[in-house]
C-alpha cells in the first residue's frame, strides 16, 4: 500500500505527460480531479476527446479549425496579398486579437533548430511555397518568435523567397509598450535602437 | 473568427477549472492536447474517467481506494490501537512513505476554516468518532497541517475527544530536516525551541 492505486496512478502519470506539470502538480491535480463532482470531471475527459476529435489543420494555412479550410482561409473579404507566417496556431489568434490584419496566415507548426534535429523540411513550409505560386501574394510577413531559433527560420525563409521577387518583411524588434527602459535586456535595447523611425 | 473554435474554447474552460491553472496555462495545455498523437490524448481522457469511476472513499477512514474498506484499514496485521488523523488522502500516501507508522488513518477531508465557513460538521469527524467506540483505540495523533486551520482543527479534536480518556498527541513542529536555521521562520524557530528534547 506504499504507491497509489493502479488507476490514480495512471492519470497521475498522464497529467505528468503535459508540458510545464511535474510529479507534484500531477498529484494534485489527479487528486483534485478525484474529488471533483462525477459530471465535473466526466466534461473535462469529454472536453479533451471531442477537442481531439473536432480540431484539425487547415490544409491550406495549417491553422487549427473546426473546417477545412479555416474561417480565415475562406474568408474573401480578407487581403489575399499579405501572408502571415507565424510559429504556431497560439500565434494566429494572437495576431487577431489586435483586430488590424487583415491578411492570410501560415502556420509553420514550429522552427527551424538543428540543436534539436529540426530542419527546414521539418516544419509546414512547402505548401507555403506552393501558396505563393498564387499571384495574388506580394509580401510576406515573417512573424516568427524573437528566439535565435525564429529568427533562423526567419532568415531561412527570408532567402528561400526573396528571388521570387515578392516583398519579405520582419516584424519590429523593440522595448515592449508599457515595458520600462531599466529592465528590457541588451538586444531588444540594441534592436530598438536599430530600428529606431522618424518621429 | 476573433475567439477560438467552440471545442478547443470548451477545452480551455475545463482545463482552467483545475487549481492551479489559470488562462494562460490553460490556453497552453489546451494547444498541446490538440498537438498530441490521438492515442496519446484519448488516454489522458479515459484516465480521468476510469480514475474517477474506480476510485471512491473507503467508508472506515475515508482515503481514496478502489476496495471499500481500504487496504489499510482491511490489513489485520496494522496497530489497531493508534488512529493518524489527517486532512485529505494526499497526507495518508506522505505518512506512509516513510514507512515507519504501522497504525490506521482517519482522513478529515478538510480542516475546520471559520473564515471559509467550514465547520466541525463539514468535516469527515462523525465517524472518527463512532470509531473511537472500538475499545482498541488508545492513541489518536493528529496530523493535521501545522497551518492556522490544521491547528484549530487539532485543538477542536483534542478538547472534543480528551474527555474520552484516549491519549491525544499531535506530530511535532520545528526545523525541517536538511534545512537552515538561518532561513526558519519565527514561529517555526519557537516551535523547534518549545519542542527541545533531552540528548
Amino acid at each position: 500500500m506504499n504507491d497509489y492505486a493502479k488507476p490514480l496512478n495512471r492519470l497521475i502519470n498522464e497529467m505528468n505527460r503535459l508540458p510545464g506539470i511535474g510529479g507534484k502538480t500531477a498529484q494534485r491535480l489527479a487528486f483534485h480531479i478525484l474529488s471533483m463532482e462525477d459530471k465535473e470531471a466526466f466534461a473535462l475527459a469529454d472536453a479533451i476527446r471531442e477537442a481531439k476529435t473536432a480540431m484539425r489543420y487547415c490544409s491550406v494555412c495549417g491553422n487549427l479549425t473546426e473546417e477545412d479550410p479555416c474561417g480565415i482561409c475562406a474568408d474573401g473579404s480578407r487581403d489575399q496579398s499579405v501572408i502571415c507566417v507565424v510559429e504556431n496556431a497560439r500565434d494566429v489568434v494572437a495576431m487577431e486579437r489586435i483586430r488590424e490584419y487583415r491578411g492570410l496566415y501560415h502556420v509553420l507548426h514550429g522552427a527551424i533548430s538543428p540543436m534539436d534535429g529540426i530542419g527546414p523540411e521539418d516544419i509546414n513550409l512547402k505548401s507555403l511555397i506552393t501558396r505563393l505560386q498564387d499571384e495574388r501574394v506580394q509580401e510576406l510577413i515573417l512573424a516568427t518568435n524573437p528566439t535565435i531559433e525564429g529568427e533562423a527560420t526567419a532568415m531561412y525563409i527570408a532567402r528561400l523567397i526573396r528571388p521570387s521577387g515578392i516583398r519579405v518583411t520582419r516584424i519590429a524588434h523593440g522595448v515592449p509598450v508599457g515595458g520600462d527602459l531599466e529592465y528590457a535586456d541588451e538586444v531588444t535595447l540594441l534592436k530598438a535602437i536599430e530600428g529606431r523611425r522618424e518621429l
